[in-house]
């Protein structure tokens, strides 16, 4: 897409800069959005940083992450729930309207279980996220997280959990890194968007052969995902906010990352 | 399970052993049956190796792997298809009542064109694996493999192939390290069951966390998948076939394959 106008880097994708040199970089270079990761706030003040964002012309689009609900033992679901609760007050005073949920799972039980959790989990903060203007986003990962990250692992699988949690801030973020994979996606991308939960729109690419399960995300155009395709289902499910690059990558994270915002941009007007 | 009766393993599990000292070691160990790699077969006349794997006691359960179908290159889809027949030669030779497919995928184009072309390839080579009496069981694979080894990811996507297919020798492949996070497999081993369609199962364990995309199996139980519920759906889903062990392991195959051996029968036992 040329346009940069609904571009939005996470923080996490410029990694090796502090909160406020990305800040610095994505205003200069004409980005529009950004996802904040919770260690970016490490020892600052949210409100003074999402002050800051909108001084330099950024548009705050999501803290990231909620979630990690699950477990065996009671207490740290208590304590997850707790640290979910500080994400909202995190968000509200940041200004962001958005918190994406890393739903979270726990080996030592069943992937039902786990589900179960994360259901309670999302309730117990759903209401004070609802007062503070904090919509909550559960984003399906990939079924390669499975074991210890997410129990939500497709599109249907979060549609179904928004179906039986019904609660109007509580909808879905895609990712196409996670879901790319899928033959039932685009139709519950559109039963996502028929619900009214489509909140986020996250991008980056599989890279053939991928190295590493978690740090070998590709730019847009290196790997063999249809962003487009998945960017034309979302839109025609309704969605018209920001497309968001979020890619966690040794790779790039060791190279020189003004270059690198350069061929983020750049892989965002020809590949998204 | 403490029987051993219905104990199958893959010859790549103990990669490291020729197919000769396998069946010995394998036999002496009162394993009962063995799947037969392809490459375990190289240089070696398959109906002499299946008299040999027959004398020592063993079954042959099947030959793995057919497949790898798709690719934008139509000489290519026309070679793997020539392979594919090679494959249900090499299986009659050797007394192998099914081959497993991996069933391809080619990043280069869409994974709709690319299970189009498995739908393709797999009617070319069952006719002749049907005169054979050689079933063929498609393998979902874990959706980390659809960018280059399976456009089939799914229990529901294999099963809907079969229904698509229509073909008495053409099944599935149940194998618990692709499936486990599937909140649908359940069902979908139902359907298969069914519609008279699961051909194979086959066990490891899901390690947490996993450091390999594809070489990092675990022996069944030191990881995060509930065996024993699959193993009790495919029974009630009327399998009574073999239980196969496949694992793909550095770590395993770079120790002794004997001490190795005993660790499989002793999780076998415990863990199945």
């Amino acid at each position: 897409m040329q346009d940069l106008s609904r571009l939005c880097i996470h923080t996490a994708t410029t990694k090796p800069w502090s909160i406020e040199i990305a800040v610095e970089q994505y205003a200069r270079a004409n980005v529009a959005g950004i996802t904040v990761w919770r260690d970016a706030l490490t020892g600052r003040n949210p409100a003074t940083v999402g002050r800051a964002i909108r001084d330099a012309g950024l548009e705050v689009v999501s803290l990231c992450r909620g979630g990690f609900f699950p477990s065996v033992d009671a207490d740290a679901r208590a304590r997850a729930q707790a640290d979910n609760l500080r994400a909202v007050e995190e968000a509200e005073a940041l200004g962001a309207p958005l918190i994406v949920l890393v739903c979270g799972a726990d080996p030592a039980q069943s992937l039902d279980d786990s589900r179960a959790q994360i259901i309670e989990g999302i309730r117990a903060v759903a209401g004070r996220a609802q007062d503070a203007g904090v919509r909550l986003a559960i984003e399906p990962l990939h079924p390669m997280y499975a074991d210890a990250k997410s129990a939500v692992n497709t599109m249907q699988s979060a549609n179904d959990m928004c179906d039986a949690i019904q609660l109007p801030n509580v909808g879905v973020a895609v990712d196409v890194y996670h879901i790319w994979w899928d033959p039932g996606a685009f139709d519950q991308i559109a039963r996502c968007g028929t619900a009214g939960r489509l909140f986020a729109f996250h991008v980056c690419d599989w890279r053939v052969p991928t190295r590493d399960l978690l740090l070998d995300r590709g730019l847009m155009g290196e790997g063999c995902i249809d962003i487009p395709r998945f960017r034309s289902a979302v839109e025609k499910a309704g969605f018209s906010g920001f497309n968001e690059v979020e890619i966690f990558s040794t790779d790039y994270w060791s190279g020189d990352q003004s270059a690198y915002l350069q061929r983020i941009i750049e892989a965002y007007r020809q590949h998204v």
